[in-house]
């Protein structure tokens, strides 16, 4: 036996069902796993192996790796929603690929429903959703605005909005502020309760945090997630370092504002007391990172994930805006006590931008603490990271994992690595009910539907095929 | 091969020379060492002995740790040094166990001659050393008056210090405020800048802390330690989640402040721009909780480490006020920019209280980056708790390790596991410029002295000589 087997790193490679991968990682604390699995669907056969061949691919893809990993998000300001992204009233925003009023969740429609009498104090839920029926209103995602929202997703014309600006490009990216947890709009509840908190968040909080923000320099949202992976985040579903950082950067620009203390001390208590504030910045932080990368011919990389609560959609930058859907999962996870399985929603939430630039799933080595979230063990969090550098082009520079000695998270999520791995992006998320008004339920681990990967990879090869060949010619 | 040796985790034992052991700390991420050495003293062996076979001493050891784990210490204001302790104009308290002006290193000599600056304007720094030198100041350690000091732990009347209270016990413990980094008095800095800063910390910031503190609760500083070990940190060489949890506590506090607010905006920047703010905190903390597991009959528990730059003393639970010391070795890590190890002073400050109750090297699983600061890779921090639990008698139930699936971290350090394994606690520290003014040159892990656990035990044994043959007697 040789002594580097003793000393040195246990791998153990699996290949196949998931079943081995999960009984190692609970058995165990060395969870370094490398997979292989038949490709998803024979038939991308030809243009995996096109790809496989293209140093063009190889480049365009580096490309958009350098664009994913240079952005540097700053947040400027807080504008309505009507504003900018030019939201009129009677339209909604929502999460996720496009969705009808018939096909939307639970969650989703209460939120709609909400959002709707936050817009028009005369509307009743009834009325409100009568109008959603006959087409009275309008929906669009929230990604075709530049925009991004966590869970439901719903933004009116009213809300105010996170302005973010990438220094590097000049580029923008908008998200509403968080509202905290229980009942809250973005699980789909609706009550007088939640209308009154969006109501003060329009008119003390927003105004207040505004003059903050812009009472000094502009705010490097990526130094604060650089910091938060070496304290415990993931920057999806643990937001608690971040969001303390953010308070830091924030507080003393707070004390001096000339508003009222009361108003002001309100509004300080009301983030702090919201571990997730920092998420409603980390998401359009990806967003303008993630869309920087966007429109790169031949490039296979993700840049867009995201769900309306029924369908699961990606975007790829060499496929333009084109969604490619399947049907959400139900998470799987630990529920908060006095629900079940039974009362989670399928996935759902623009979130998932997070995973797309590298952190979230993807960083969850940075973040043991969060298996007491979503379940699992500590093995689980640095398993989950590793996995994820086979299906990734690259490791973040400034994205860092104490735990695995400062490598970078994965990052640059290849399409074609992922239908040639069989092996989905690993998602961090919360669990909505699906019973409108409940609010969340629970948290958890969820895949992604490999048939968004296949059905992308399928249209890119239509779409490169000329242009695969062409580069195939220049090189021979 | 059985199954178990492939997928249960791989446990190398060690005895003897640390060389193996650090070899495969370098070359593995498995770094489970469970250590055996001969013991440090053969002539340690009768009262190793009876130890081993006394229920008694363990009953008195199941006290202290119950002391030490149930301890709930709280922030409730911030006083005058000759106040709270006492302490007269002309006497100074310092790190460590006793010691003379003649034996004090270059840092303790720098920081008492800044402090008595501060006291008397007409002084100047060689008419202190004049009446150092004859005897004419007093000087006395931070430990013999309830209190504990960073560093040179330098403590003069007119200082303020805030006041810990263990909510248990009603028991007090006191510590002066965290000047900061860079060239500071606590590193031995006497600079006007230094004097002037700590002016500035008497007449607006401990005023300001002190009427944000008295405005609400109490603070419950073991609810911020124990979160902020799932935020990254030791709490003692990392503190920066802990002022971060520190801030988000005191934030609203101070915007409602009636002072004026560039005065309370400026503490605000001052706690927010030194992530060791919490350490001046989480020691007396510690303080007042090791105080409380003092005296107690038979118990072999460590209650005090601290060390004043030349001498490394400790005390025991069952060995009463007495001091056993040894020499300070040079802590071993990375020096900052400029320095080499030949500027480093030998080992000092209170701060190894921290240790004491089971933070600190103690906790370094929970802060992976910080071997970014003191040197080695993840797998180090990893083992140095680990190998912890082999000389502690319990483990914190609120104390929680993420990366250890929340194991409790090892506590209640016992002197004769100490002296019967040859393994001595592991303590991460700054390292102190040797030459006056110079500040901090570096941070690392220091290794305490072995014959101060000796000597303690042996002293232990004459002690309870009687006490343990009775116990024997009664039991037979």
């Amino acid at each position: 036996m040789s002594s580097g087997f003793l000393t040195g790193e246990l791998r153990i490679a699996t290949a196949g069902i998931d079943l081995i991968d999960e009984a190692l990682i609970d058995q165990s604390s060395i969870p370094v796993i490398t997979r292989w699995r038949p490709p998803s669907d024979p038939s991308l056969a030809p243009v995996l192996s096109a790809i496989a061949l293209s140093d063009a691919v190889t480049k365009a893809n580096e490309k958009a790796l350098s664009r994913l990993t240079t952005a540097r998000p700053h947040l400027i300001g807080i504008e309505a929603a009507s504003d900018v992204v030019g939201l009129e009233k009677g339209t909604f925003l929502h999460a996720g690929p496009p969705i009808t009023w018939e096909r939307a969740s639970g969650p989703l429609r209460g939120a709609l429903i909400g959002a709707a009498l936050l817009e028009s104090p005369e509307e009743t839920p009834a009325s409100a959703v009568r109008r959603f029926e006959r087409g009275e209103f309008e929906l669009e995602p929230c990604h075709h605005r530049g925009a991004v929202g966590p869970m439901a997703g719903v933004v009116s014309s009213s809300m105010p909005m996170f302005v973010i600006e990438d220094s590097v490009t000049g580029r923008k990216a908008y998200c509403t502020l968080n509202e905290g947890l229980g009942k809250v709009l973005r699980f789909g509840a609706y009550s007088d309760e939640v209308l009154d908190r969006l109501k003060w968040m329009g008119s003390i909080l927003a105004p207040v945090l505004n003059e903050a923000i812009n009472t000094g320099e502009p705010i490097d949202l990526y130094t604060m997630v650089s910091e938060a992976l070496q304290m415990g985040d993931e920057c999806h579903n643990r937001n608690r370092a971040a969001t303390s950082l953010f308070l830091r950067a924030i507080g003393a620009r707070l004390i001096e504002s000339e508003r009222p203390s009361s108003d002001v001390a309100a509004c300080f208590r009301f983030i702090s007391g919201n571990d997730h504030f920092f998420l409603n910045l980390m998401m359009p932080a990806a967003k303008v990172t993630a869309d920087s990368a966007r429109n790169i011919r031949g490039s296979t990389i993700v840049v867009a994930m995201a769900r309306n609560g029924t369908d699961f959609g990606i975007q790829l930058s060499g496929t333009g805006d084109e969604w490619f859907t399947g049907p959400c999962a139900i998470p799987a996870g630990l529920m908060f006590p006095g629900y079940g399985p039974d009362d989670a929603n399928p996935d759902i939430g623009d979130s998932t931008i997070t995973e797309t630039v590298g952190v979230g799933g993807f960083a969850m080595a940075a973040a043991p603490a969060i298996v007491k979230f979503v379940g699992g063990t500590s093995a689980l969090a640095l398993a989950t990271t590793r996995a994820m550098y086979d299906i990734t082009v690259g490791e973040h520079p400034l994205f860092r994992l104490p735990a695995l000695d400062f490598r970078g998270t994965p990052v640059g999520i290849d399409a074609a690595l992922v239908c040639r791995t069989g092996l989905v992006p690993a998602v961090n998320t919360g669990i909505a009910g699906k019973q409108a008004g409940v609010g969340q339920v629970g948290a958890g681990l969820v895949k992604p539907p490999m048939e968004c990967f296949s059905s992308a990879l399928r249209r890119y090869g239509v779409i490169t095929e000329q242009w695969l060949s062409a580069q195939r010619a220049q090189r021979d």
